[in-house]
């Protein structure tokens, strides 16, 4: 069988793929950081070759910031579904820099506790993710000669600075991009054993409000009494978001919420997560989120709301008898199922104008509004996915969800009417935007044996 | 008539005055930023030098935060009672510095709508209102060669922060420091032809209370919901402070509140204070204070709670999809009557800590608390300064209450069994704690007159 003979080439030139890998790696390709533009684009050139080298139509596409890598298989039997890969190149920043073990661009192999891991700045977040797919592609083609399907690959240099180049080069580019499934690899395994695709992502509303009262700041003691207090009536609305049971008390909030899948939430309550340890590594030790949902519904399937940010008068050392003019906070609301961003936005800023005493007005500013995402579980992609992840790892693929929104998936359904299938080799422990970043070596090893397979059951 | 003379020199000497002021406004003096600690000793030795200059025997006095200046007078017929003069020498910081139409620390004289005015950080609060009581001294001393009765004076350099070195300096030096009656000038006249006595004060508990939840800052996509936002539970706490009807909930506030003397209060109702005006001067036209309290009634003989600060998470632009680790929020409390400042004090952080949820936890630092005062209205020194200030300004001073707090009386009250003769020369407008401070010249020019003949009535 023509895939064991891929899968074979895999483990056989691991080394050979871990060389190439580590170039990448050395390439400190920070988007941030305007200093790294010339980095970045060194990133995009370096994987243009090597998707060149590999047969494929490969290009690099420049933008207002950071280049996409755009590449399009050619000689492959056009039977299957034709998939569009992404990924991206560009990695954060490797700050602080003295709590790195080794200079974050020297990638190295670190065996803790038995496991073997690869250490540098990108290596999880994404470029040993990435390259798990590029060696896949290139085990079928030195095996085989050609892709069992066509594969168009799209990586982008500015994923951790916010996509602003995407959207306007997706539009740009629709005919060239468009395929009838998308794989994104920018995400975790359940656990080091068991595979996961991720198959709900929540929305996000980013809202801003600003509460004025008087035309200046006040002193306390003169003032205090009839002079409203900006942050008293902000503290009062922020109060009133959530009832006593952790629900949004916003009329209209849970419209389109809807209901767990059955199957779905049975899957889920046999992985016997452990809250105690989840919540233990981050000080924590209660599920705060709507009472009587279990903590995974409460982070993948149910709606919430958070405060991400407020302030209002004196903030410094010591104490200041002020009445400030202004407070304000950054409100942001995480939505699920069919929940309509827009409406959310409206509703929230009702529910904030309604609490506005005399003399106070609230403003707001919108920092995004997106809806939630869901991979149909009866699509034909997901099942032949799962299988071929099973396959590879001997257990069956977890379906979950993702609290954080991935904008890209967003853009791929909306701009390119297309469905996201989300497997990655991540796993929670990667330190991902921290210092001494790691991707286990058997992730890279089975990840590229994984999307070998995912390749050759899709194009069943 | 020898307080001719002085008032003559007074009026002849004005720019040399202002020259003097001016020196001492530009030294940034703030207190509760520890940056500015060498600022503030500077501040102190300027007026020690002044006043050395002038005959007294004064010096900077070291405390655990900002010196102390005491000065005494030599020379003076020991005839009248001896009077201890008060004033801080220490400002607010100047933020937000964008609003100010010049430098804070460059003072300027502007003159709006025919008035003059001197605008400086400070220059209302306290600098200005201090040096018309040493301008009045030097023009007796000048002119008499010595003061009508015996004077000590007493600048401290943390009245901003809550006076917490004050209490020990008067405890350590009760000897040197006990006078007959304290003359304290950090308060308004009614309106810019009417000067006042003050003879209520509210007091003051500062408070500030940290809310913590998770060990570290965490992602709200993938933590929203399970994990707990000290934000939202920050915002609980300070909307439950107030009830529907603007009065405190915190229980037991209210002990010892009383109810307002009825000819006291009939004078008030007699003032025609005009709460449109005076509200509709800050941008604001509805008191918020306790329901169905007078206006002047919820400034100066009501208990109030004010948030004079909140901070949490991120405050920058645009947004970060954060759950912070922690958000903290200054609270004070306006006492009145009998209203016990510790009691008041314990009460909130039960309060507070009532209202923690699992896995959060609240952390308080104090920055203050006083007790409520009044004045006798039977003090014969009463009398005494309202003939006086009616001579300088042809109107009978009113008796009014101040909402501020000037925790510096309670101490001469409890400490050394001193009644203060609280008289000032500050504005309503005077935009103290706020940008474009200033202190109207007339304030300064008459304040000082007004001084020279309370000295010369408390002597005979």
């Amino acid at each position: 069988m023509a895939l064991d003979g891929v899968l074979a080439a895999i483990d056989r030139d691991l080394d050979k793929s871990l060389n190439r890998l580590f170039a990448l790696l050395r390439i400190p390709s920070i988007s941030t950081d305007h200093a790294y533009a010339a980095e970045c684009e060194k990133a995009a050139q370096w994987l243009a070759a090597e998707l060149n080298s590999l047969g494929f139509e490969a290009s690099v596409r420049p933008t207002k910031g950071r280049p996409m890598v755009v590449a399009h298989s050619r000689g492959e039997t056009a039977r299957g579904p034709h998939i569009l890969f992404y990924g991206h190149y560009d990695v954060q920043p490797p700050d602080p820099l003295d709590l790195w073990q080794s200079p974050p661009f020297e990638p190295r192999i670190a065996e803790v506790n038995g496991r073997k891991q690869i250490v540098a700045r990108g290596t999880a977040d994404d470029k040993g993710q990435l390259m798990t797919f590029v060696e896949a592609c290139r085990a079928f083609i030195e095996t085989e000669g050609k892709l069992p399907l066509p594969v168009t690959i799209l990586f982008e240099g500015e994923e951790e600075t916010g996509s602003p180049s995407l959207k306007p080069f997706l539009d740009a580019n629709k005919a060239e991009l468009k395929a009838d499934v998308a794989l994104v690899c920018d995400t975790d395994m359940w656990d080091a054993n068991t595979p996961a695709v991720t198959t709900m992502l929540r929305g996000l509303v980013l809202e801003e409000v600003v509460v004025k009262a008087a035309s200046r700041d006040l002193h306390s003691g003169l003032f205090g009494g009839p002079a409203i207090n900006p942050i008293r009536v902000l503290a009062r609305v922020l109060a009133d978001i959530h009832d006593e049971d952790n629900r949004i008390a916003i009329p209209g909030f849970y419209d389109g919420v809807g209901e767990l899948d059955a199957n779905v939430r049975a899957q889920w309550m046999d992985l016997n997560f452990n809250a105690r340890h989840f919540l233990g590594d981050i000080g924590l030790g209660v599920p705060a989120g709507e009472k009587d949902r279990h903590i995974l519904e409460q982070m993948w399937s149910r709606p919430t709301c958070d405060m991400n940010g407020i302030v209002g008068g004196y903030t410094g050392e010591g104490s200041k008898t002020v009445i400030p003019a202004r407070a304000s906070a950054k409100v942001s609301f995480r939505l699920v199922g069919d929940q309509d961003p827009v409406r959310i936005r409206d509703a929230f800023r009702a529910f904030v104008l309604e609490r506005m005493p005399a003399d106070c007005e609230a403003g707001f500013i919108s920092h995004g509004a997106s809806p939630a995402l869901r991979l149909p579980l009866e699509s034909p992609y997901l099942a032949k996915t799962r299988s071929a992840l099973e396959a590879e790892w001997g257990k069956p693929a977890v379906l979950k969800g993702s609290g954080g929104s991935i904008p890209i998936v967003g853009s791929f359904k909306h701009d390119l009417g297309m469905d996201s299938l989300l497997v990655g080799f991540g796993l929670d422990d990667d330190r991902i935007h921290s210092p001494n970043e790691k991707y286990d070596l058997e992730s890279f090893r089975k990840g590229a044996r994984s999307w070998a397979r995912i390749l050759s059951a899709l194009a069943q």
